[in-house]
């Protein structure tokens, strides 16, 4: 194989890989459980980053809170959220 | 140039663009400026992406309600999320 397409392709996994594409929904997922997810499912998300004492204090206590917002508003940031995801600085 | 070589790099551009790099910042701004910033460095990071009316009332009333966590609490939230950008799965 030539050293160009070698470095090509070296290139293309790296930033191609799953690992990368895993980043946004993983992120992603924290992020939306904590809107619109049960308490559980959010724990879950957030269980995949091995969080502190301390961070899981502070999430749970988060949590609590975003579900004090009326459905209505939850609406409106989850469309926020989708907008921003297919915007131009994302797509 | 060789087909291969070619599509390498038109993949390799179309994975690497600059406008992918920016999703994640645009909207770790959006993320960051909601836990830790003044109401309007949150609302300029949010008016990026345009937000009808609708969203933005209902942005204005996530931010004041983040704004009621004490500090203590959003350092932790802070940490975690630095840990989640810096995972395995974010990497």
């Amino acid at each position: 194989m030539k050293p160009a397409i070698a470095f090509a392709l070296v290139s293309l996994a790296l930033c191609c890989s799953p690992a990368s594409a895993e980043i946004c929904s993983s992120f992603l997922d924290v992020v939306k459980t904590l809107i619109v997810g049960t308490p559980s499912s959010f724990e879950t998300a957030v269980d995949v980053f091995s969080p502190d004492a301390d961070m899981k204090v502070a999430t749970n206590g988060l949590k609590k809170l975003l579900d004090s917002i009326p459905e209505n508003k939850k609406d409106s940031i989850m469309r926020l959220m989708e907008k921003i995801i297919k915007s131009p600085q994302c797509a």
